[in-house]
């Protein structure tokens, strides 16, 4: 029985390489599906540091790897090609996740600043980066708690602003279900989200947009 | 049997005059509250059109009834005594509860001005009617769908801030689940809330601060 | 007090005229909103044939009402500029969600069409359509039920895939929350999601995407 | 008191023999089942390598232990009758779940293969295997996150389908519950579901199906 | 734009004719659905009285219409082919989805008795039926409340049994969701169940038994 | 600041000794508690083997500490008065809770037998001790899972029948609810129930019968 | 196929005559019940006004029917025996419940008192009645809302205490779930609670004990 | 990047100085922060033991750590102005939660006794100490389990009540629900809360009173 089909030409049809998520995989899968490899280019999410440390030391010289993220790269870096997505993070605990989606979006070419700790309980840090991240073609929202970042930013600007709700939080806000929420029943029109702390998901859903509109957006007022 | 014990001792004890929920109620049973009141004051909450019309012409004399709010006084009208708490609202659908709010402080004899449609879609509008909010020296927040006015205004003021949250919105917001979530995982420190559409419980957590603390507040920098 | 705050400077401003929700708000607030209007755009949304037949008539004739999708449009028509983002539909039943989504975009400019009934649970439907949908460059996918759709089709096109979940469904499904759960969970990378039922958002959402890249895609392999 | 009543009759009665739960039992309890069993046949599920390791090594000599699956088997193994049923699992992380269906249904003497990683998000790993997949006459699929596969594969093939929900997932996919709920709505006709992570009540789902209709069943176009 | 794609041929490739859900579809369109269907046979689910009745008289008379269990065949009757299935209805009230599950079986050719009001809360009920319940190849039940029956009966029979959930309950069984916990949480192994009230469902899992093993079953113990 | 306020006088005015829920105290809090008792009685429950092991020695000796029901008694055994209550378990699992019923009703001066693993999947086990449980006059019921053994002994005998549902179980029935569900959702009437794995309140409920009725029941038919 | 079984020799066998459950129950299938019936007794419990007057006029007249509490009796009334058991209620609108509880236990012969309008935002009520209600055997409490009576109360006497959670209340108590749990999570030792609403499941757990203990309790402290 | 913003103004500009959450936070980000404040105030919440002991020694000398509250303060101590807030406590589990709240507003410079375990279980505690929480002019009430005295407490006081659920309890108190509900469908008017286990929040709305009404209240009847 084969316990793995990776997409190996995913990259060569879509312009995005494939990727494993870690989470829910042994240590000797990961090992497996590294061996297939050869020097095909893999992202690889939800690697935690113990397991990470678990690979061989030989399969770990092959990979770029961001405890904090818990993301590791294979295979050749991908040009940078230009600026254009952003990173908008509401709190200190909220950057593992923001990293996650920066590195997804690196891995693919792709530059994306984060702005950190910008939550709406202090609106003046919000406002004295505002024009820069009115400068980001498509805008990542980071939040926890009860994720009122997502609808006040998506108010104050005009791109595509992808939300990712993140599992900080206690009492009613465990496990990110508020900041969901917060996302889903926001009034500002046109935000989207994606998963609870799935911030690969999100620069996966800012890659659809810039690898379709790879033109330049017009200038945003 | 005796079906209701009403406190009539209330306002005397506390200074607030007693309150009769009448959603559960049958006609008859408020037309027994209302005959055994005599001519002492209460305040009907959840009367709606329906029900306040099937009430005898000689009952709903005695009564001064608002049908958006649902609310009815009985008795004497409170005397104005003087300015302090405001309400600020974020939708226009919202309008229900925060008069509800309004009138029972009313009755209470306080005046509170409703600041309405200042939800964080569109921020300018409350920052528009900021200077006005500052001035109140409790800030009832009545507000819907993801409730995030709650954590953004908390941020801004200094003042007592008590969340209703309504039931308005659809999807995941139905019921006001989303807005009681949001007010609850709000960041912003010092923030509290009530249950879901209880603008009367709000009024009475703003007449508690108010009639413990009967003296003038400091002005609010 | 005003009861109502409208961004009249909105379409000037975004490229987006101001809707309003009509949901939850009386007949008279809707009546006072469109006679403030004056002759400048609007989109209304939940709009019921109830509620709209109780419109004065002079009102009536001043909107383009749509009784399926629930919205109405007053003002001037938008230009239709040119093709681009794409409807796909589960069911039958999701064609008033698809249809509030689609009218949403023509209001903006922007022609949609709806490929209909194209659900997994027969996806030779789904396939024998595939080749139109490709050539959309934003989709937005509405489904009810358990909402498979939404990650089949982003496995299958590279292009912005926004999902509307539906309220069709019974036991598990009732209210859409089953859908909603399948669109977050989705194992296709880069699917996002919009609040239950509404198309509205995921229509707001394609426009962000289609103003601020607004040259032509390049072409989808 | 006698802390455990064992059906010792249960295999000579109904084909199948008895299986022991060890999830909440403790090691004292599993080795005094072990030894009034004698040479009788049991299947022991969810017996971790940690509480496996715990036994007596007499005890373990007697037990065919799988750690992947958390399955144990002991006495005779049943000669293998003939070939019918199969399992698909949608990703690598789902066959501990799904060799805990296929060891249950070794044990009763049915070989069922696994077709493994055919999640619907790269749906042409599953057209890959369709032809191998409608060869079984009864087919348990395990699938964690939405669950979009046990629909898609329900509306593909004629035969018993048997959905495994699994608690692979994060997010609102925690645990299962999205899984579950994917099985449950989804519009494909006749699709049934077991528990989440209940690999074992899926074989005996088919070894219903599998002991009452014995003969073969019919080439299936 | 077409808004269904019926499968006109999937009776004949299936050997399962095509199902509408009316719940949902306006009258219009089931009208023209069954004006596209011509003489070619479909069943009608949750198609209730009023809606029913909505219909033109000429569709009305083309219809063989149940109230009680909201179904309606179309075309020439199943010739009825031989018993097999049976189904086991815990209360008077679950009786509209038993009779759901029966014509629905009725409509595919196979005759399935209703062995009703046999809820645990009496197991004499149950007992006094047991032989004849035993008789029956594969078996539904369907049970509202705490679902009890499903486990009851599932430990007392080795034939195939799918549990129907029902929406019939108060207080913490609305809506049917403690009757599904207790489907799906059962210790009778190899129980298996569809949605709340999917009686369709549960009819479609037999037929897939039936229809796949078409040999007689060897005789029951 | 006192950190507790101990009951001492209950047993002399109740007839029941006050008792003490370790879990959530410290072992600092729980010794100077004991300090307090001096030869008093206290009942101590959810005391795990740790946080025993951590008392100090002198402490411990006082103790008659039992780690399977996380139960430990302190000071003079009460008098064994006569026979009446009686505990059945459905699994193995479900012991612990049910000894701390037990060992409850022992502090208090009642033997209560309990009657093991006996649920419903095999109800040959429950028949076969059936008239056993008909002699107890109240009868403490121990299941996990869907727990439906409630409603089915319930329906077999006329005694007083507690239900105490009991966190064993996985994926639906994880932490208890589903068992919860099945004893309050249980049409099997006057069957009464406590939270999930709270023996030593069904023990209390059965104290609060048996104290206020001290006289023998009559003879069960 | 008989539609329902009715246990007829309830009453001689267990002391309380048969009860139907008239909620989800047509009104043909209530007349041939009654029909079945004779003259032997039955109880009917959630018959509402509407129902009942769609009942033939000359089975209304062989009933007993009590609109607010939505029970009716047939038969001849049993013989008043003696006092023994009680009713607490919390609010005037709880009153339904706690009189289907109180006809419930009238027609098993048991005379019960409603102590009404007591909850615990006033506790000066309850201690006014408390001589009163420590009279009582058997005490049922009712309430909706957050519940706290339940666990106040039950603090307070030493007899049985038997939770009625009813669905009154808004928000987060909308349902009763609130009321349910604040019963299940009480800190009172031996309260036991029934399921929402469920005013003849407390009475039939009142039975099971006046039954079992026919003598008189001794004088309660 | 600049991982966070720090508000070093806000004690100047609003009397409260910063805190900061540490839960989420690495101790890097910690010893950053630290670093940053030079000798200005702060204070640290959900500062566990674990990671107290993991800052470097000189940090940890800067702070004076509770490890009970999981609070740390730095910097100068605030003077202590004057009593007002008052602290009630249902159970000795609640107390880190009460400590939290009562270092919060000492931080601030205003002194809270904690009057400990008086749960409405045995209400004589509570109204032993009734007279001395009259003497408070706001009370922060900590309560875990179903949280009933949150409502018995303000219905027998007249000055603001707090109320701070706790995640004390077990089945269906598990992690707090139960006592937040308890708190927000309680009917006893003007009573309001914060978060779960929010015993920072709780004291800063204490303090937005203490602060806006600086004069003392009125003498309490």
């Amino acid at each position: 029985m084969r316990e793995f089909e990776i997409d190996w030409d995913r990259e060569a049809r879509t312009g995005s390489a494939e990727a494993i998520l870690c989470d829910g995989k042994s240590v000797a899968q990961i090992e497996a599906i590294l061996a297939a490899a050869g020097d095909r280019r893999l992202l690889l999410t939800r690697l935690d540091g113990e397991k990470h440390d678990a690979l061989a030391a030989a399969t770990r010289r092959r990979l770029d790897h961001d405890p904090l993220s818990r993301t590791a790269t294979h295979g050749a870096p991908a040009p940078v090609r230009r600026p254009g997505p952003g990173i908008v993070c509401a709190g200190t605990s909220d950057l593992p996740v923001a990293r996650e989606a920066a590195r997804s979006l690196a891995f693919a070419g792709w530059a994306a600043p984060i702005v950190a700790d910008v939550g709406v309980a202090g609106l003046w840090r919000l406002f004295a980066r505002l024009d820069e991240i009115r400068g980001f073609s498509v805008v990542i929202v980071v939040a926890g708690m009860e994720g009122a970042l997502f609808g006040v930013l998506a108010g104050l600007i005009a791109a595509p602003v992808i939300a990712v709700p993140t599992s900080i939080g206690y009492g009613v806000a465990t496990g990110g279900r508020a900041a969901l929420t917060g996302a889903l029943a926001s009034c500002a029109p046109g935000l989207v989200t994606v998963n609870i702390d799935n911030g690969f998901g999100a620069a996966c859903a800012a890659l659809r947009i810039l690898e379709t509109f790879p033109t330049a957006p017009h200038p945003i007022p």
